[in-house]
């Protein structure tokens, strides 16, 4: 099968297993699907199906848990878009939680998210020793919280430098956007019982894959097109939030692209053939429009 | 050991286990021990501890997982005290997360708080069956969540009801503030082990507590003095907010309060003696000044 037909199958695993939550018809619950069932690239659990297959387990076993990746990241762009964070109005094209349900409900509505996501991460799937799962929780946590994404975002939004260098943002970036990357390539790897060497390989990919989604993304803040981005173009240059093209011009951030995108296929090499899924995932990553 | 003694017992144990984290000098570690290590009440964790006790378990051995009740707590006073949500200013007798670090660093600070909580929570106590931990996920997970507290303060803050009856009022605190007391109270039984008729009544018990607690904060707020209680009294009727008071009269909140203390003494009469420690508990729950 080739990259987008896989892609599009654990798409839509993903998507179905979404769905299938027992939502209400409550006020929060719409909150929570307004922002969750929007058509996001679903990468973080896709990466997570992706490393328990080449492990040898079986992604639809996990579609769950790894599915609580998608609450966990979803409710991180809900807090960021947030007047007092990043203050942006509008995300995947449509606007932004806070400006279709007001404030206290975006902040609650990613409460619930988080809060969710970890349940989801925690339910054991069938026929996994539950040692794993909560290996699963431990990873995740640690992964989401304040050595991880909330503590990149600390540093990205309520004290930045006045002149962020390369190690900051390659700090602030390992935190913010890494650590859920590699979280999810643990999570899948972990679940499905992986050796310590390749769970080793897997990290190493998932962190060269983030950098390069996240200098990708800063790229094409200042090259892509809003309509296509579904957000506004040129945000970052407006608020003058620290990026790769910002620090490092764009040249030079287009070459740091392209070597991490080589550093997520060299991880990769050990597993051969049966590494192509991932690797065409890194070189979509840093080719993608969106 | 009286009452007092033992409390003051749990307490340290919580206190001690809360400092030891491994806290950072970073500006998050700053904002969440501020908030943290404030000498709350730590009801939460104390009612495990007991529970725990009261099913035959050892209260040390289960005093991390506890403490991750507290984080959860904490992690919600500071999400309710913003300026979109109940906008206060002052907590525990100073001011309030998003006073003192900005609304930024509170919306993250309580995010940080929640993600800890649940990897505490998750952490298995050396000699306990794994599953318990699990369970103890997702128990706490389901009472903190979208059906649970978040819903409860979705209930209570986003658009609440012009006039709020007692059935609203009962169901919105059941969420907010009874599903935790009832999450602390299964956690200690179920990682102590307990029958499925002492969680059982564990759970009555908590429930009452709780709902008596709720009441008594209310009453508090109309009767107390600003100075014992650590925020300004009388801030619930400036803001309009439905309370026991508002809606039955304080005479009428009293005597329910009473009656709350009461099921709560009758879902231990199964334990006779040994259930001294919870109902002095509950009758501390009504009488306290703050």
């Amino acid at each position: 099968m080739n990259f987008f037909a896989q892609y599009a199958l654990y798409e839509r695993m993903i998507n179905e297993a979404l769905a299938a939550l027992p939502w209400g018809e409550d006020r929060l619950c719409r909150c929570m699907t307004y922002s969750l069932l929007d058509g996001g690239k679903r990468l973080r659990p896709v990466l997570a199906l992706a490393a328990a297959a080449l492990t040898g387990g079986s992604p639809a076993a996990i579609v769950v848990p790894a599915c609580g990746l998608e609450l966990i990241h979803t409710y991180s762009l809900i807090h960021d878009d947030l007047p007092c964070m990043d203050d942006d109005d509008t995300r995947r094209g449509r606007p932004a939680s806070h400006i279709v349900f007001g404030e206290a409900a975006a902040v609650l509505t990613g409460d619930a998210l988080l809060t969710l996501g970890l349940e989801l991460v925690a339910r054991p799937p069938a026929g996994i020793p539950l040692e794993r799962s909560l290996q699963a929780v431990a990873l995740v946590t640690a992964a989401a919280g304040w050595r991880g994404m909330v503590g990149g975002q600390m540093l990205d939004t309520d004290e930045p430098p006045a002149r962020p260098d390369l190690a900051w943002l390659e700090h602030m970036q390992s935190l913010k956007t890494g650590a859920l990357f590699v979280a999810a390539a643990e999570l899948g790897a972990v679940l499905a019982g992986a050796a310590a060497g390749e769970l080793e390989a897997l990290r190493a990919y998932a962190r060269a894959l983030g950098a390069a989604f996240q200098i990708k993304d800063d790229i094409l803040d200042v090259e892509g097109e809003s309509a296509v981005l579904g957000k506004p173009a040129g945000s970052d240059a407006k608020g003058a939030k620290p990026t790769y093209p910002a620090v490092l011009g764009l040249k030079a951030a287009k070459a740091a692209l392209g070597r991490k995108t080589e550093a997520a296929a060299a991880a990769l090499a050990g597993w051969g053939e049966k590494g192509e899924f991932l690797r065409a995932l890194a070189a979509w990553a840093a080719e993608r429009e969106k």
